[in-house]
Order: structure tokens, then sequence, then C-alpha cells
């Protein structure tokens, strides 16, 4: 695995800045088909529903022609296009639309995933919900929230306590039937509140202090990638149920605390995957 | 029962204006609160946890106070602080934060529900998301969402078939164990696609034409008649599970049209409360 490269303050700085662009580009895309009659094509992934729209494919397009014309050593791993390696050690991972099943039922917790990976991790991770107007963004160290031109700085709650905890996931839908749902289902009657229906949207929300704990499965690598600067850069703890890197997806636990995420971790690690 | 007096469009105009008024009233509070260090208390409503906020509270006491201040005949029945018969035959019917929990957790698909029901049934309907800034507003023949200082019509979309129909739902969580969780559940697996963790968020998602069917359960009447007008505004159809009229709450069904409403009560049916 070659060494990641050293980066400055400004180095980061100019890197994030481009992330946030990129996220800008790719919203005047997204939102010009959200809620509208955009027709919707089935990709099957794995034998199961799996919906992409015109919107996910354009905004992808876009923003891969503004790294290859700013960043063209970079390499480019998204979900609709595919990986384009690059010859430096830098990867921009992206997911154009996070959450399709929310865009295409007009729901407005799907978001723009844009990150950076330096050859070892991911370092920038953007999240960007455009028709709401909230840009979260976060790399070592720091995460903010831009909303209605304000910055507003992340830290997650302090919870330390699963009977405390509010947790998060996308749906049940995203556990194998048998032991992992199982898991999950147990952990769920140990909280005090849950929410389904989130996708990248519960991340940052783990992020703002508002939600203590994510617990999900079967991400891949450009579902979770950008959202890991985010969570880390407010104080969180996210790895793979197995308490190791999240960087490639699959399960994935996310908390507000280093407590917290050894308490869950206690509880999922009999379903962790090999 | 009272017969309903005859409302003119000027007296509708009026009225919505006013229901328009008392939600931009009820922001002013649930925005001061919302994603603050906000204390939450647990009414324990039917044994079991029920979340409320001084946010709920004080946004129902400043809308009572504008009701008494302009239509002091006028009746209230709202969640917080329960029913003041009028001497009017109108009743308003409010929910200042419908989506505690989401409220709690950060998610902004919590709503302020005015409803203004005419002594026979709900004939004006708010529903106020203000942190996005959506207003959602109906009533006979009319709906409407306002966003960003401008209005688009509602219109429920044309899905006429189960298998073509997007689901949304607040929980599982709300069924009945036995019976009526599993007929939920059965209808779940019919439909092209489902969504969790909506409350009324989900009903305003119909009328605009992008999901196609609620179904729920444990509703009270002030979760519900806000939500009619504007359901019924766009051209969907909602019921109670029986086909009855859903102004009391229990078990409610909403369609994007007839034959969808139709293929959902012959599946529900069976578990209909009495």
């Amino acid at each position: 695995m070659a060494s990641a490269p050293e980066l400055s303050t400004t180095d980061i700085a100019e890197l994030a800045g481009f992330a946030a662009r990129l996220a800008t580009a790719a919203a005047a895309i997204t939102c010009k088909h959200f809620r509208s009659n955009i027709s919707v094509d089935d990709k099957q992934s794995r034998g199961v529903y799996d919906p992409v729209t015109i919107a996910d494919k354009d905004a992808e397009t876009e923003i891969r022609r503004l790294i290859k014309e700013t960043y063209p050593t970079h390499g480019i791993l998204g979900e609709e296009h595919g990986h384009e390696p690059g010859t430096s050690p830098f990867t921009w991972v992206l997911d154009p639309i996070d959450g399709t099943r929310s865009f295409i039922s007009g729901v407005p917790l799907w978001g723009t995933l844009i990150g950076l990976n330096n050859g070892l991790r991911p370092i920038i991770g953007v999240m960007d919900q455009p028709y709401i107007g909230e840009l979260f963004i976060g790399w070592p160290g720091h995460a903010e929230l831009i909303f209605k031109g304000e910055s507003q700085k992340l830290q997650t709650s302090g919870c330390t306590k699963l009977e405390d905890a509010i947790l998060g996931c996308t749906d049940l839908g995203i556990f194998s039937p048998g032991a992992e749902l199982e898991t999950f289902q147990a952990l769920q009657q140990e909280v005090r509140l849950w929410r389904f229906g989130g996708d990248c949207y519960f991340y940052t929300l783990l992020a703002l202090g508002k939600m203590d704990l994510i617990v999900e499965s079967g991400l891949e690598p450009y579902d979770i990638q950008a959202l890991i600067p985010i969570v880390e850069g407010a104080g969180g703890v996210i790895t793979n149920w197995s308490g190791a890197d999240a960087h490639e997806g699959g399960q994935v636990v996310a908390a507000a605390t280093p407590q917290l995420h050894a308490q869950a971790l206690a509880k999922l690690k009999g379903a962790a995957a090999l």
C-alpha cells in the first residue's frame, strides 16, 4: 500500500473548498430533477430492487468532469460510473445521490456524498442536501454545517449509554435475514428511541449531536467514505462491526462517544462478518 | 350533530390565511428549540414512551392565544392542552409538533398541524415544516405548497396499482402486535417501495404526487384532521381501514387514487377496528 502524502492546512482548505464546489455543481442537476416526474430504472444490483435515475448519472458525470479538469492525476470511484484509477495516491469517492429511494419518494433526506481518500483513508468528506440547503463538511479535527450562509461547528452528543441513545438506521431491509437482522433488532430494544429512513442524513445528525448511534449493513465504500471525516471530525467513532476501519463499507456502526461505541460493538460483534 | 355553517370563498380565504399566520407564530417557537439542547419529558401515554418538550407546549399555547383573540367563539382541540369547547360550530384541531420523535432526533420531517373543523368535518388544513421552509395548505378543491415564496399546486399521482406504489408509514411500532401488524406487513410486501419515519410529512408527499399510499394506526384526531383537506384537496382519498371518515384518527389509509385506495382497503379490512 502506498504511503499517504502529507497535506498542509492550506492543501486541506483548498481540497475541501473544491469538494464543496463539486457539491454545488451536482446540486444544480439533482434539484432540477427532485420531485419532478423523473423516470426510475432498476439496476437490480444483487438481485434486489435498486432504483437509479438520470439525476444520479448526470450529477456524477458532472462531478467527474470537474475533478478531471482540476486534478487530472486523481483517481475516481463512484456509484454510477465505476472506478477510474489515477496516477496520484488520491481518489475521490462519490455517491451523487445517496438515498435514491428517498429521492424518488420526495423525502429530502438524500444527499450528495463526496469524499477524498489519500490512499490510506478518507480525509475530507462532504454531505450536501441541496433542497434543504445544508452542506456538512469534515476533515481531521474539524466538522461543520453550513446552512443559510452560517457555519455551525459539529460536535457529537455526550451519550455514553445504550438506554439513553437515539438510534438511526435506513431500513431493516438492509440486514441479512437471520443472525444479522436479529442482532440489530435486539440492539433496537435496548435504546431510548429509534428512527428509520435516513441514509447518509442520519450520520450528519450524529455529527450534529442529535442522534447518538447509527447501525447499518450492506454499505458500499462510496456510501460511507465521505461520512467518516464528518463523523470523526465531530468527535464520533465509526468502525465496522468488528471494530476495524469502516472504509470498505459492509457492516457499519457510528457512535457519539467511545463508551457508547464499545457498548454497541459488544452487542454486534457476534454477527460481525469475518 | 349540528349542521355545518356555509362558508363563502372569502370566508375560506380569510380562515386559511389565519391558519397560515398561526403556523408562522408557532414556527418562531419551534425553530428556536429545534436541534437545541432541549430537555425531553415522557408523557407515558398509553404506557409507552411518549416524548414532549417545551417547544410542543409553548407553540400550542401561542396558537391558542391567537385563536381566542381573533375567533373567541371557536373551540380548540390540541394535543398538549386538551379540549376547550366553543360556542360556534367551529373547532381548531392542533398538533404543534407532529413527529416529536423526529423533532428530538434532529430530523426535519416533523410538522405543525392546524386544522379547522366546521362541526362535521375538517375543511381547512395546514402542515408547516418551518426548518425547511415548506407550508402545505388545503381546503375543498384546493391544495398547495408554498416554498421559497412560490406556490405549487398539489396533485396526487395517478398510481392505481399496489405493485407500482410507494408506501409510507411512520414506524412499525404504531401497529398493534398480531393481526394489525401482520396485515400491514403483508401489504408492505406487495408495493414497489416503502419508506418509514414520516409522520405528517408523508401525507404531504402523497399530496405532492411523490408517495402513493400511506397506511397508519393509533392516530389521534389532532394527528390527522389538518391533513385531510390537504390530501383531499390534491385529489387523494383518505379514510379509516373500514372505508369510513378518518376524522377520529385510529387506523388511517390515504391513497393517490380511488382505485389504489380500494385495493389497499381490500387488504386492510380484515384487520379493521370494529
